[in-house]
């Protein structure tokens, strides 16, 4: 199920058979992500012709291209080569004609890997308001707002650029909701707000600096391309992966060896131990009572948990969400099977994707004198999992749609 | 639905049907909990013939009965009243016949109220052993297991006072799991724990006085009746109400309804904040994909979450948990409505059951100037619901199944 999971997600997969069709002009390749140049790579293997472009991907996320130029820039923190990225594939799509196609391939990722400043700001700038806002307490909607009105190339800007070519997004979406506007910050998608919001929630937070930003946010010609914009009819999106298609794949896989699938969600979030202790709760239900549905089945699930750091372990949020899962399944009787991974097959810093949960982990541990207590207590699940052998590794797979949970009970 | 899951958990509804048949010799009921004394009330009005008998209960748990004694004893620490009613009801089931019947009304807080520590032994040193397993790590089975083992009416020994009578023991539930052995620590059911488990639980926690405590455990007359002894097989436990049981009542309102209900589970735990944000995931999943169940739906569930104290304002876990519901909610298109209480009638110490949220709660306090996100890090749950006139109040119901959650998404 795990590796359907990340199939479903893999752009030499899901990019070939959402490829548009060959136009008259010229085809441009532009894009920004964590995965857009295995994106690139799996567009040129299978295009029909002649193409050129750009796209600028996460160091380490290279794939090897002969048509598609691929740099490499910092994330999550911007840096100078993400932005003289920007700033050329900017260039790239002006003066196109109605027979040109921009592909614009976006992923996770790309809104630091591909930024620009207005007209009249720097990198420092926009850093300077990211701070201002996160301490203030403004809400998802609200930064991408501001972000979208200080940013050269965000929020339709390169939609507008590119006008009067067609322009088609392939998309991979690592946000809850899968709204294109948000991935990336929507460079070809217009954007809902509009200055006077932008403005309004700098005012609403007392965010009074720096005064350059406030001065292009006094400017009207700073407002960003608005749904209905003529010019933007000819910009359609595919949403090529998400979170809930590569459950859906999972769930296939689970049907085909006779697992009920039950999908919780594709975005559940929370800190990590404690959905670990509600979806025991969950797996309990249905040993105890057949619901919210009757073994054999498998509960699915995706989004990000987050995990508040106590100890001095290493480990992402899957291991310690598993390790609280096995705690909270002490005493459960029956076939009670576990995997949890992040998608993109990293989960945290080290080297695992995720790990596994089986009945007797409880009791190998203790064979092996480990402590789930103590490791849990130290975020050490990687440690833990690493002691029962029972990591789950799969190398990057450079893409990403999440982390990915299964808790299979058995009849 | 709330009043449907009350309703299923009301001595006066659900102990008649279960009354066992009068029998030849005399009549005896006892019994502890915070419901005992309702339930004793419900025998007294629908029993057809004679009876005598005393339970105790919580101070203000009280009920009116004519022929069934009410003590009224000190929760959650104990105190000498329980201690003396403990000691009578051991006394008032000396000396019966196979002819007679014993009628225990067993609930939650029971284990508390009706305590007799084994002979040799002060309250203070079952206290003395209590704190100290508390703050050892041990789990709930281990403690129970020593606490048996050091009582002289816990663990089955009440019913081995009471034989050769014949047992019934009535269950109110609100433990996870409604294990008979662990409600009240099963004064009737026998304990499938030994002496010697209770030794080793101490050694391994290096727990090494009281030393009286360790003298009782080192004699063998000190062992809990075990299952199996033929002396038990004229005990039975009938579970009267449980979270299950009240579950699936409100579930039969909402199909009523035109609701279809899922049960997640009986026993959802965990911080009451997180919980909120994994049933908003799932909530999001029912509006976007229409899963794990499509809308017109409801999502039940029981149990208790826990709250972490922060700030100093009012409330209890149901009013936290919506609270953070509402926020983790916002933004959600749809009809969704929810409900969080307490079934014993108080959420915290407060005077309200629970409140309710509507897909506008979050503009109405925008528009009574509320700040949510302030009043969830003050734990002011009651303050927030209260001004908006959303509190949901049933005075106390005297009958406990923990906590009821419904969350509406309307079609």
């Amino acid at each position: 199920m795990f590796s359907a999971a990340i199939d479903a997600a893999q752009p030499r997969l899901c990019v070939p058979p959402n490829l548009p069709d060959r136009p008259k002009g010229r085809v441009i390749v532009v894009g920004a992500g964590k995965a857009s140049a295995a994106m690139a790579r799996a567009v040129e293997q299978h295009w029909d012709g002649d193409l050129t472009g750009l796209v600028v991907t996460r160091h380490g996320h290279g794939a090897a291209c002969e048509k598609i130029e691929i740099v490499e820039a910092s994330h999550p923190v911007p840096d100078a080569a993400g932005e003289a990225a920007a700033r050329r594939i900017l260039d790239m799509v002006q003066g196109l004609t109605p027979d040109d196609l921009v592909l614009c391939l976006i992923s996770g990722g790309g809104s630091a890997l591909m930024t620009l400043p207005a007209p009249g700001l720097t990198l420092a700038d926009k850093q300077a308001i990211n701070r201002a806002l996160l301490r203030s307490g403004a809400n998802i909607a609200e930064m991408n707002c501001v972000r979208k009105h200080i940013s050269a190339i965000k929020g339709g800007r390169l939609a507008a650029a590119a006008a009067p070519a067609r322009i088609v997004t392939l998309l991979i979406s690592d946000v809850p909701g899968d709204d294109p506007a948000v991935i990336a910050s929507g460079p070809t998608v217009p954007d809902p707000t509009s200055l006077g919001d932008a403005r309004a929630i700098l005012e609403k937070y007392g965010i009074a600096e720096p005064q350059v930003v406030l001065d292009v946010l006094a400017r009207e010609y700073s407002e960003t391309p608005k749904p209905g914009a003529t010019w933007l009819a000819r910009s359609e999106t595919v949403m090529i992966a998400t979170p809930q298609l590569s459950l859906e794949a999972a769930a296939t896989v689970a049907r085909a060896q006779g697992l009920t699938p039950l999908i919780l969600g594709d975005a559940i979030e929370g800190e990590a131990r404690d959905v670990a202790q509600v979806l025991a709760g969950i797996t309990r239900q249905m040993v105890r009572h057949g619901q919210p549905i009757a073994p054999p089945a498998v509960l699915l699930s995706g989004g990000e948990t987050t995990v508040t750091l106590r100890g001095q372990g290493r480990g992402g949020r899957n291991v310690e969400f598993l390790l609280a899962l096995a705690l909270a399944l002490d005493g459960v009787m029956g076939d009670v099977f576990a995997l949890a991974g992040d998608t993109d097959g990293i989960d945290g810093s080290e080297d695992n994707a995720g790990a596994i949960i089986t009945p007797d982990t409880l009791a190998r541990a203790a064979a092996r004198g480990l402590d789930p207590k103590k490791s849990l207590g130290d975020n050490d699940g990687y440690g833990f999992f690493e002691a029962l052998d029972d990591l789950v590794m799969t190398g990057p797979t450079l893409t990403n749609v999440n982390d990915f949970r299964a808790i299979i009970v058995g009849g």
